[in-house]
């Protein structure tokens, strides 16, 4: 029995003991994920601490005697402002507060004046009338916050104003200071709200403009990811790893469904006074535009990726066989991608790298459709068979319109938000290395459809954007650029050492060219866009 | 000069009364915005309503003078949870009122702790000890609320949290009656809280569940209303006029960006009771499952759509060659929705029509790929000018997928939410003129790839998708039934006459015809889809 009992006992501790652990792994586990989660964005830890000062300020009302004599219990009204109004965003706050302050100010006007009107109705009537008048407005306030402009902007203040005009009038009934009532109660809320904006502006704040600013940037780069993680799932090659892409082919899926957070992000960017690079009347609706495009690229990856997942693939020669031109298809629209994230992010307009990176794209379509064409004769075996690959190759070429979309639609924005010329580093001084005068794109000329092999074609297309012509450097940075497109679709040879200076002809070369200089191109030209992305970084 | 001032004043008169005819139209204009606006959802009028009374119910805390006596000016608290409590759906109301209570009741002990342990450090370290309390508390609530699944469904709580510890703290500090305020508060806030949700559930409630469960139908019709409008748009035929279907192309963009909304209306609905034929734990996750299976059909839509406003089409030829296929593809597509959609708003099971649909069109599917197939030798002129036809073709495979993946989810949702077993018509005594006792489908059987036209062979493949052979009609439909696939791939004559019963065939007539009854079918199996679907309505 006794070694019973110490058994017994042996037992106990034990389970005590594995409790114990447990439930000390458990709270470090959960310690561990708080840290992160307020690692991963120290703003949030910011904003709580933000609330607990604003909160700490407002309790003065209470805490110091003179404050707390002149407005007393209303004090509470402050530390309820500050609990409701203060959010995450600057134009959050402001907007909350803007809309708390101005409907509280309307409807305790309205009280007053109803108050006033039932008084004359004697003591019987009085709370008739009120009970009317309350019913009426409230449900005309109530029905007006369905309306989708008011809901939008104004959802708050059309609260506030059922929860003011209702509180004065009703209380209104039993106290005969009413006026006292109602300025204690506008005057807190302005303390309150002053208190929260004040806070939210100049401790550590957090501009809902831009963060959308940089999420319209960072949501073209998680599409120019997916296209680089889907040329190296699609067309792998053995000097690749697909490992460090897969972790970004996923990444575009957020763009699908943040049509809501974007909208709530404009709503409150508008609140907002000018910051930063933002002036007060940014223009935050072209951003929506310009995320409706990205979203509807992001449609187009959904529609690719059934195409990466499935099992039922083109066959292996067909793939190779559109290899190449879709492979720097779909490099040019990322870097183009690239280049249009980058110029919002750095709010610089940089339309010629971002066109010379479409204009190679669309001139690598040009490519797939000449390989289409070549393989017409070979499929008569079967179709079917090719179809995954054509309708992949189909959708490669609308995600080229997109990309196109995308750009002119950041053009246009920024336009209007008055992005900074890019001082092109190869027109710099400092980099006067090559006097390039000169940036075109290349493309290769077939001279029949029945050309053997169009990689293999010697003759190449050279397309000039050129500039109006420089007198000397200076000149160029400070003058306005016309840009006069010259197409020399004159068809000649091009020397190999020379081209890795391709896209920035130099005049004198170009014409060099043209008088025949007799040399072959034994690469595609392809091998030119590392050149011309070079200009981009 | 008295002309003059006679011209001057006709020419004010005239203003004041193009002013005020403005002003008229105007005003009209706005009243009959107003007016459609409420009529497009007469809920809306409804909820107004529900929210004068609400308020007009919790004012007699004020007008009748035993109520105001026992709970004075703190009978405000109970307008206030009125007015911030109450929301459009059930759900939401529970939502916030649950969270309002139990934040309240949380807070409010722990505020009464914090003020009674404030008080031991004297006089001058009780607001520090307070002030201390109070920052940490409000920080660390306030970070929690960052958490997403805290955000998702305790958002409110943890806000009323914040608040009510602040205000029972801080103003603790004031007044010796805090536990009298505490409860003052706690009890006012359930009056309203209650009143709120009585008036949410009794008075004409809105069931946030509800709503999810149309939403989803309705999505689904809006898919398969895109589908019959693509049909009528891509292919035009001269019976049918366009303009109907016009209207109902642009519908599926909506579901595009419904996600935000289902998942609110999913969040809101857990809270409801059981209503209708809802239980208390409906499975509201699965509706969000299928939610997404509709918008991912509705992303294929909307590349479907870009080749149906493109100017680029295949060229006549081809498309006239696909449109067989492709269209009794689209319209069995298309039937399968609305046959999921009626099975989801009824609330019924039927499978058994929804499969047959989801089949016929993935026989549509093999007969487009024989379409194809066929087509092979003639595109040899040019691959390049097919593709949009192609690429279409391809998507609309696809989209058969994607009706397939959303039949499944529905099924399972209708395991999970018991839906009713549909009895069928067909094997009701009532409609016994034919003893049907079997379902299949028919399709076309190629006896080798270089088959002249696929749509003119005699032999058709019946899969016959048999139940377990009833004794009599009353045992079928008192038990539950096995499934047994029987495939006959015995390749057989058709007798013309017995078409419109093919699909429900009987035993004596299928091995009748497999007994070499010579006869022809002279139409394609496409012209079976009528009767197929006959038996789903």
């Amino acid at each position: 029995m006794d070694l019973n009992a110490q058994e017994k006992k042996a037992g106990f501790l034990q389970r005590v003991k594995d409790f114990a652990n447990k439930l000390k792994d458990g709270v470090t586990k959960h310690v561990k994920n708080v840290h992160k989660f307020g690692k991963d964005d120290p703003r949030r830890i910011m904003h709580s601490i933000k609330v607990g000062l604003a909160l700490t300020l407002v309790s003065m009302l209470y805490y110091v005697r003179p404050l707390f004599n002149s407005f007393g219990v209303s004090g509470m009204w402050a530390i309820l402002t500050v609990v409701v109004v203060f959010e995450f965003t600057v134009g959050g706050t402001l907007s909350k507060g803007f809309n708390r302050g101005f409907a509280t100010l309307t409807a305790g006007v309205l009280a007053v004046g109803a108050v006033h009107i039932a008084r004359f109705c004697g003591h019987k009537g009085e709370p008739i009338v009120l009970g009317i008048l309350v019913f009426s407005l409230a449900a005309a306030a109530t029905f007006s916050r369905f309306f989708p402009r008011i809901k939008q902007r104004y959802d708050y203040g059309a609260l506030i104003f059922i929860l003011t005009f209702c509180m004065v009038a009703v209380s209104g009934y039993r106290t005969d200071e009413i006026l006292v009532m109602a300025y204690q109660r506008l005057s807190t809320i302005l303390i309150g709200g002053t208190i929260c904006i004040l806070v939210s502006i100049f401790v550590c704040p957090v501009w809902a403009g831009e963060d959308l600013h940089k999420m319209i940037a960072n949501n073209i780069i998680k599409l120019a990811n997916y296209l680089e993680g889907f040329e190296a799932e699609y067309f792998p090659s053995p000097e690749k790893t697909t490992k460090e892409t897969n972790s970004c082919v996923g990444q575009y899926k957020s763009i699908l469904t943040s049509k809501s957070t974007e909208d709530t992000l404009a709503n409150l960017a508008r609140w907002e006074p000018g910051h930063g690079h933002f002036r007060l009347r940014h223009p935050w609706k072209k951003y929506l535009e310009v995320a409706g495009l990205v979203r509807q690229c992001a449609f187009h990856f959904e529609i690719l990726n059934g195409y990466l997942l499935s099992d039922v693939k083109a066959p292996q020669d067909f793939i190779s066989k559109i290899q190449e031109p879709c492979s720097i298809l779909i490099r040019e629209a990322s870097e183009a991608l690239k280049a249009i994230a980058n110029s919002i992010r750095t709010m610089t307009r940089d339309c010629l790298c971002v066109n010379a990176h479409i204009e190679n794209s669309k001139n690598a379509i040009e490519n797939l459709r000449v390989a289409l064409k070549s393989l017409s004769p070979e499929i008569d075996k079967d179709l079917l068979e090719i179809i995954p690959g054509v309708t992949m190759a189909s959708i490669l070429i609308e995600i080229v319109n997109c990309v196109e979309k995308i750009s002119k639609a950041v053009e246009e924005l920024s336009g209007l938000a008055n992005f900074k010329e890019r001082l092109d580093p190869k027109l710099s001084p400092e980099l006067g290395q090559h006097q390039l005068l000169h940036r075109g794109s290349v493309k290769p000329v077939l001279e029949g459809a029945n050309e053997e092999k169009y990689n293999k074609s010697p003759h190449v297309l050279i397309t000039v954007h050129d500039e109006q012509p420089p007198i000397n450097e200076k000149k160029v940075l400070g003058a306005k650029k016309a840009r006069v497109d010259v197409v020399f679709d004159y068809v000649f040879d091009v020397v190999q050492p020379e081209l890795p200076e391709l896209p920035w002809l130099d005049c004198s070369d170009l014409f060099g060219h043209m008088a025949h200089k007799p040399l072959a191109l034994s690469e595609p030209p392809s091998s030119l866009s590392p050149t011309n992305s070079a200009i981009c970084n």
